[in-house]
């Protein structure tokens, strides 16, 4: 922690910070320039991190040194870790996993029609909404249990993993009674109740990134699952809001990079929601496995005319076939596979 | 809403859409340009909304003419919304209620004395944060059910109205029990389930503004209170989330027209969050009073070296007296009253 | 300057940026923390600021602690700057002046017509542009010298000292000639060049804020026009980007004060492109006069439904008076004169 | 261009705007709506551009439908165009060309000793800027002819076409005795006064993407340069600002497929300004190529501890060998060549 003073601090401006700083047990160094002194404390971080050195007076500014995530961090662990999903299924590893399937688990039928198609084409773990955050409380709202009921039984007769979105700690023990990874969605990132109940349970958990959350941010929404002991946890990267409206979001495509020097999780990337539109799904996908992603998450629905939502971002089973030829080649030029 | 089609549209795929359409109960205008044709079809908004027309094969474009809340809107209530408090409190009418008090409740003795400070310089509402949405999982986490007694005790004793965050569904009725108003926050905004919660109790909710979220998803959150039964909704800007470092946040001053323009429901601002340093509170407050709002929320701590959290935006009981007097100019020069 | 060196930091590499740094006579302060060490410099800032230290192995982090500009500071100036257009007008003192008048000049008799019409109501300056910076090429482009004459003529006859845009170094002799302040638009704000040459005059400058320019670096622009010897400046807050697109921008009010603590140059609020609409200028205009600026600019049209640039966000004259009616109380309540 | 009317609209308000657009010879097409009236009017696209509807009374919202940007359209032109350099050398074709340099010509024998290196690597064209944008007025502002000779013959010497940055029309006649493209950087990529005189020249133009530009004003601009005679343009996206600050600026990777959607245009992307880290510049060059761009333009300094500039984000020769081998890879998986 670096603390600068104002240019007209006084000496007992400084005693009195100096007095209370002693008191937490940190030790000053004073660095006193020409038109500014600095001084850098050392000492437990935690008590640093909570302490506003900030308001006391002759204070201008207070600069961290150190990340607030640790148990998230390269420094706590600095091989990258493998999330198993099951035996055959893990990110983090060589293989890329590709999770597809439609927005919302729509029909028995319909969950199923397309599972068989995205399994055909490669994918191996099946995604499907049965509780849906909808902008709008008079648009779709899920199927609740029968959906994930729909879900589950579409992937066991196809062999796939399933994942969906969970929204409300309440749900928990049912979604888990039924799939094998559970999401939180970009508006609960913070949701720090949804969090911490998630950190109890020992199944994989996808984190994806808030719409406008930094990357420190992403992380703390991470750390509080893995200090609550569930280490199981990839990030997921989907846009972030920026001034562009030409797409829905803009995929912050540094960000898989920058989250592998500061974390030891697997980062995977949705496309889908990334940009919005299923004619950028292509393009963003192989820019991903090229950047280095661990995963991805396609939409795909064989309907998008009669989709629940999310229609004009889905894939067609026939165009995701495609992409994922075209994903294999740049998954073995970065000597990855998918 | 309006569809554009793309300039080489075959006649099949305009036969193909309008047939689909038709069967929807929807009635298209036809309107052939030299460029474009563009269709605007007239029916049950809710349908038109739901139906992924971007899918449809020669479709451009699909451009939406109605706004997506109903409730809150000054359509459906053309005459401005009170918010009634309890007998002498309100927001929306000509006096502007001011809410104080520290980020969080610390302690017994800690809220009764900022609570006694708020109130004589003419604070009608007390807040405190009992259970507190933190960005990392090793600070101070709030002081829970213990909380919400102190907040209480110290409100009844100084005749002063009480509001206090809630995160989870599951505390709302205990929060119920012990405060006034409750308080959605931030990273709240988009917690459907939580939005749905609130809106079956009666107590009024304060909803802040998301971190990110535009005008429009805020009142589509509120809209889920309101068609959840609960009326009792007041807005809050809190500052948005740009590019710009030198404050915490970015206040929208403009959002408090655009909101009295588009809604019936009463706006407040929190100039605290919205600046994130007590020295540019006062500026903030001003302008929010001059620009129409109708209530403010200021954190008000008279330690804030030891502060829990929040001490570097936090005003002292002395400057917030200070600051209060002079909202009282503002308030008069714009025919309101503090 | 601070360092932060990585945790595995080697003692060869903490040498090589010692001996490196000596040589720029750089005086080094070293804290060894439990987890990190950090260096800072006392030195010649200028030296400092121009090493790539971030690129020297072992070098995690780089932290400034001095502000880059020097003459556009409180430190340089401890006194707010009182920038003096003629005998009668100045921003920085008590009176606020009021800048009024159409986007472009569009006509002899049309910049007459509003220049009696804005005179009544209290306004001291007319605006009205003859070299537009138009995002597309294909629309008016202002009335150059022309332009120029007909804004000066109307500005003489009724008393009104006058503003007008400068994009390009080659016009400013020409612009000189006629109008009494040149205007920086927000596209131009760090064009270089221009900012060095309108350095080299002495009329006064209104420097706009650029579109997505943060504070410091719209300081740093006006840095470049006081070093090279026009210490004329006006800052002028006119909206940023963000995501919101309910507005044309965010009128970021928080900049008010915050110049203000950091520069002792005036700065006053365009409200008519911070928010692109007309029936939000009044309030963005109360909110600006409230939160202490130090003038004003607004866009008036007497026919807006023929106005070649800015229609929308145009005030009728007789709107434009009862804003200034408003103003004037505010203003009073905040100790200030319109 | 649609007109939605208010739900209050009288008759003569709708008479006056029919009037209005009559005269202007606008056929409209009229839709009566349950909640809203809608007018879709028909008529040449620049004469309802500069109209300003939105302030004629009754009127809710004006939506165009058309592009604003023609020439630069794949509408205009259907084929993607390639802009060629010289008989070897062109943007848009199959070859990727890969620009690569120092930031800033420090002196003969260092831009000499960098050509030489990246010249060995595979790198086609010569990047190295003698007039410099810099945020401060105290930094190195770039070795003005004396850089273009140094340049040129470094250049001249290994057999690399030269780039080089042009901040002011004055420059541009010199700057065009000396290399072989020019480029508009991102502060002045509004500069309309600069575009319309590089749409003079006949020298391709690599026009780079503004800070916070939409990629429809990004066109526009490039639009300024194409209807002033000049359709030799190349577009380069080197990130844009959001509140992310993790990274100097935010890769839109969307972009490049949006844009070639869009646009004939080749487009090149800039992954040094895009990251501003060094070590991130390997993911998001690959991450480009793989997405489809059609150049890369890297910075590259032998000796990035003495760097006058951009240090921070410029590879060693050997890590630009590295990354150059790696890219050959994705390239060919994208049928592709570097």
């Amino acid at each position: 922690m670096i603390v600068v003073l104002k240019n007209d601090v006084t000496q007992e401006q400084i005693d009195h910070l100096l007095d209370k700083t002693a008191k937490l047990g940190l030790k000053p160094h004073i660095s006193k320039g020409v038109k500014r002194t600095v001084i850098g404390f050392i000492g437990p971080e935690d008590v640093l991190r909570v302490t506003p050195l900030e308001v006391f007076p002759g204070v201008e500014q207070v600069i961290p040194v150190l990340a607030p995530y640790k148990l998230v961090s390269r420094e706590f662990k600095n091989d990258s870790s493998v999330v198993q999903i099951n035996e055959k299924i893990s990110f983090g590893g060589k293989k890329i996993p590709i999770i597809a399937g439609p927005c919302s688990v729509e029909s028995k039928d319909g969950i199923r029609s397309i599972a068989q198609k995205v399994k055909e084409s490669g994918a191996t773990i099946l995604r499907g909404g049965a509780f849906k955050p909808r902008t709008s409380p008079y648009e779709f709202q899920g199927l609740g249990e029968e959906g994930l009921k729909y879900l589950s039984a579409a992937g066991k007769e196809f062999g796939l993993a399933t994942i969906t979105e969970v929204m409300d700690s309440r749900d928990i023990g049912l979604i888990c009674k039924y799939v094998d990874i559970l999401q939180i969605g970009a508006r609960n990132m913070q949701n720090f109740s949804l969090l911490k109940e998630v950190g109890k349970i020992e199944k994989p958990v996808v984190l994806k990134r808030g719409m406008s959350a930094t990357i420190k941010e992403w992380l703390m929404s991470a750390e509080y699952i893995l200090s609550n002991g569930n280490f199981n946890v990839i990030l997921c990267e989907r846009g972030i809001r920026t001034y562009e409206t030409a797409t829905r979001n803009t995929l912050d495509i540094n960000a898989v990079a920058v989250v592998k020097q500061l974390s030891h999780l697997p980062i995977m990337v949705d496309p889908s929601h990334a940009t919005g539109k299923w004619n950028l799904v292509e393009s963003a996908s192989k820019a991903s496995v090229a950047a280095g992603c661990d995963g991805l998450m396609l939409e795909v629905h064989d309907n998008p005319e009669n989709a629940f939502s999310d229609g004009p971002q889905s894939l067609l089973p026939e165009t995701f076939s495609a992409v994922m030829a075209m994903l294999k080649n740049i998954a073995a030029a970065v000597s990855r596979e998918i």
